[in-house]
């Protein structure tokens, strides 16, 4: 991407946030003099079609803290495909019922209790877990649950930092111990977390080969991802043709580290392509296929194959410092234009339920992300 | 197995030995006066079938050796399936044609040249390295191609040291991160890999769970690895029954460690009954199948899948400490009647073909071991 794009595009978010301060700043100062807030939930009481089953919920939330205790005006919110599948109760972690939907999103506080001193008004707070139900107006919450993120960053940055540009650097930083120059073969290039691998990448000087699903406006995609950084973009077809084998030998160096959010054939591929002693890290399996390695790529090859769940890597890494440090340099990324967001559409948190529906109908689209920012 | 039941093998196993070592050393002093010695080889000029390219082949040795030269006259050499793939051409070594048979076994020191100070006349060795040829009487080769092993241990137990029980003493050793207590999990429990896990993991204190084929004296086969020191012995049958599960419960712990030399449905299995966090490691795909690895077993059970292949380990570590230590640890094994090979029969060398052919008929049943002590 040109430095004049992405800065256009930087000022563009930066004007979401404008606008979304202001709002909060002024919702602030208007409920100061009030004994409590209005809050407006998108809850579930059964798991089920998220269609079915949500609703919205609206409470009075007191503004009479306890001294643990943060009030949040939350900002911004997306859809995740791992909201939608905790709704369903199929994903891997059931929060108890009746919850809150969402687990990413980003906050402003808009008071806080007498223990709490890591935060203050004003300050914009993500939710330290998944499972903290950020689908909502406003929250309620012990200041251990919420962890402070810069607020000079888009607040749709901020909404989305943990789940996809988190996974994409612990992924490039904790496995195939990977050196500048190295190679990164990852197919599902161009979901959320593969537009973030290639930007993380290239910040650190890792080239990516990146396979993509053919398709009409496939043009448009290679150079779309080829702005935000990526090496090569190929598709799944060709990636099985002997022209792939010469692509990787231009590079002088095969992958150290492939990346599979697709399973069945295509981590097969991925497989195929990978150096000797590299490493597989499975973080998503959106063909529904499972990964097959054949014995001899376990055997003589010496490739290990692992998986990185997100959610349990920030449960284990509460405090670490490891995960300040992440922040901090997906913050300086993202304040160098180094790292947007993929496309996204915005829904005013009221139409929920247009979001939902239209997430569910194909997560290949714009990533579908609910504001408050205008909920008075 | 009880005391006197192994102390019976292992005085069976040393006569063996004192056989052995009788007839090299009346060979030795025979050849003392002759200039060369009369060696036979298996060898082949083609890959192929073993029962077509095999033929033996007589030269003459001369005693007149090079500085770094030691002359050995082999004891005994197994016949493993590795030997017969790489006969075949399918294996993932390839030596250079014409080439002698066999990559495992033992031999005695005749002779050394001048610079050879690691070894001496009456000290036994092992091929350091796969592709040694050791289906022969005698070879000449340079030094560090030999590694000394003590010859107080049955000859058998040496000639068959450097593949089965190594590979098992590696993946215990180096895999899962085992403490005394913990419970291990295999396929193919009966093959001769299996067989010296059960006997190591014993020694160390493991419990190891061991899943094998039904088959018509299974009772037998029970008892047989149970007197080896397998914890449990489950046919492949059983390991999918709801029983299974409350078998793992009994245990108070699930394994952290899956050895999988069957790759198929019975991977997939081992998969299912790992601890989260654990590791399976594959050496073998006996069933030709690949390993199948649902993506939530990585995601969610955050489950690792890495190979074995021990050639390469014997590469990378041709002069480690930890391969030295390893050969200790199962000499003493070995010594103390803690480790015993499985059971074996053994052919005089002029009957390779019949052993071979034997093997390949079928590796379940016992080990053909070829032997050169009779060998004038």
């Amino acid at each position: 991407m040109s430095k004049i794009c992405a800065k256009y595009i930087f000022r563009t978010l930066f004007r979401i946030q404008e606008h979304g301060s202001t709002n909060a700043t002024f919702t602030n100062v208007h409920r100061r003099y009030a004994s409590s807030v209005n809050s407006m939930s998108v809850v579930y009481n059964e798991y089920g079609n998220p269609n079915k089953v949500l609703k919205t919920e609206n409470c009075q939330l007191s503004k009479c803290l306890q001294a643990d205790e943060v009030l949040v005006k939350m900002l911004m919110a997306p859809v995740n495909p791992s909201d939608i599948n905790m709704v369903e109760g199929t994903y891997f972690m059931k929060p108890k019922l009746p919850a809150v939907a969402g687990n990413e999103g980003v906050g402003e506080v808009l008071d806080v209790g007498t223990n709490v001193k890591s935060l203050k008004t004003g300050d914009w707070v993500i939710p330290n877990q998944a499972g903290f139900g950020t689908w909502r107006t406003h929250a309620v919450a012990d200041y251990p649950r919420l962890r402070k993120i810069s607020n000079d960053i888009p607040p749709l940055s901020a909404a989305t930092i943990v789940v996809n540009p988190s996974t994409a650097y612990r992924m490039l930083k904790d496995f195939g111990n990977l050196k500048p120059g190295d190679v990164v073969i990852q197919n599902s290039a161009n979901s959320a977390v593969g537009q973030s691998v290639i930007q993380i990448a290239k910040a650190w000087n890792l080239r990516t080969i990146n396979i993509v699903r053919g398709r009409d406006n496939l043009d448009d995609l290679v150079e779309q991802l080829k702005q935000l950084g990526a090496t090569h973009v190929v598709t799944e077809e060709f990636s099985r043709t002997p022209e792939m084998k010469e692509l990787i030998k231009s590079l002088g160096a095969a992958p150290k580290l492939a990346l599979n959010g697709v399973g069945g054939k295509s981590a097969t591929e991925l497989l195929r392509h990978l150096a000797s002693k590299g490493v597989m890290v499975t973080y998503g399996g959106m063909s529904r296929q499972p990964v097959v390695v054949p014995t001899g790529v376990f055997i003589f090859k010496e490739v290990t194959a692992v998986g990185y769940w997100n959610s349990q890597w920030n449960i284990e890494n509460d405090t670490s410092p490891e995960r300040d440090t992440m922040f901090e340099e997906l913050c300086d990324m993202i304040r160098e234009c180094k790292l947007i967001p993929p496309p996204c559409e915005i829904f005013e948190l009221e139409n929920y339920s247009e979001a939902v529906r239209s997430a569910m109908e194909g997560f290949q689209g714009k990533k579908k992300v609910l504001s408050m920012q205008d909920f008075q």
